[in-house]
């Protein structure tokens, strides 16, 4: 008997070529179905994550699912999977779903949480993932750019080429800054959905904003203009994060903790 | 002109043979004197720490000092020390202090803190600084032992047996347990000084104390003993981080923040 289950993960992404499935590349999605497959006593899963976090990006709330035939309880999967998994990719909670359940359809948001360290030399315990940034920011006009992206926007202008996606509308619920201690800043980003390297260039533009090297109207107008030409550097993935996908709670409802500090 | 320059450092230990120079060895001293000797023009250098921080452990709040003949400000040897050392020892603050200061000798008081997961698969993100203790804590119990620890003590029962120092007498101003998140507990403990293995000898007894296998009071009646062989195991240096060393404001004042949550 088949049955679905949900798996939620947290990773350091520094040593992955990203979630998903590559040839010849270490994935985080490859390591967790070579897990399963040992699991099921060497029968193929396939899994489906809600996030495709980038190589080298983080998640603290990544979630999957798979279709699986062992007959192991949730819990005993879970011990197997930290059992299994590598140091550095975590189960944070394994869950029987819905035979329906999809992680990518069924969440209904997500928030991805960019990292800087702006202290003068960097701080050691960050580097995996922050980007390091000694520079000072103006706050007030980070945050008269972050104000702009709140709403129902068409994204064209900060997506990356590689993005296959027609429809480049998604509504962002919540972007903000958040100062989280001395030398680290978070930015912030809740949203239905979001376009390949979406969050980097928003981040790579929004530095620009903070170092008044363009104004905070900018974001309004690269919006307006769709051109991706005129919005700033992809900033490195290493400060990106996975931090929460929500779902409805008959679904486990929300993954990860948006508003936990690291 | 020789002056003495106060240097305060943060470092990710895991790499590193600790902070003690050792022949055929990676240490924080080491690789730290060779970016001075570098910075003075091929010059040898001697610098001195507040803490010898075991291997693998940690720091936030180190401390050295070195006697250099540059004519660099303090603000040029900083910016050469984080140019020249390693993402995983980082400089925090270079100060010109009276010749006679001392790293070790001048500490007024250390802090040192000891991270530890309870989380049930562990955290990926904290699995360099924390060791991964996936168990119920006794909070109560805990507490009831740290208390029996403050105040002037002879730490012999605590002392690993490398220490060289007759003298195992201390006086602990501060010893308690932190929920600094989800999973996620502290012990912090701030002395006049402290021993060899002190800490990770506590910290040991105190895990052993907090999953009910020996009774708060055997804190009380190891110190009285001063028997090493009636403590618990030595805990894991990874967990281990010297957070924040107190001078008279005269030279520098604390270095680190004690209170900082990583």
């Amino acid at each position: 008997m088949e049955r679905r289950v949900r798996i939620d993960l947290a990773y350091d992404g520094t040593a992955y070529a990203g979630w998903q499935l590559q040839e010849n590349a270490k994935t985080v999605q490859g390591i967790v179905e070579e897990a399963l497959y040992r699991l099921q006593g060497d029968k193929p899963v396939r899994i489906r994550g809600a996030g495709r976090t980038d190589s080298g990006a983080h998640a603290r709330g990544q979630v999957a699912d798979a279709s699986l035939s062992t007959r192991c309880h949730d819990d005993e999967i879970f011990r197997a999977l930290s059992h299994m998994l590598p140091g550095d990719v975590r189960p944070v909670r394994v869950l029987t779903v819905p035979p329906a359940f999809h992680a990518r359809h069924d969440a209904t948001s997500k928030t991805y949480r960019y990292l800087l360290d702006t202290s003068a030399a960097g701080d050691p315990w960050w580097r995996r993932y922050a980007l390091a940034f000694p520079h000072a920011l103006d706050a007030a006009a980070v945050d008269a750019a972050l104000a702009q992206l709140v709403g129902r926007r068409d994204f064209s202008g900060f997506t990356g080429s590689a993005c296959t996606v027609p429809d480049r509308v998604r509504t962002v619920t919540d972007a903000r800054r958040v100062a989280v201690g001395p030398g680290l800043t978070a930015f912030v980003f809740t949203a239905d959905g979001f376009l390949t390297h979406m969050v980097r260039n928003l981040v790579g533009t929004l530095l620009l904003v903070g170092r008044g090297k363009i104004a905070p109207s900018s974001i309004a107008e690269i919006l307006e203009s769709r051109d991706r030409r005129r919005a700033g550097p992809t900033a490195p993935a290493r400060g990106l994060c996975l931090t929460s996908v929500v779902y409805d709670e008959a679904l486990g409802g929300a993954s990860g903790d948006p508003l936990a500090l690291w």
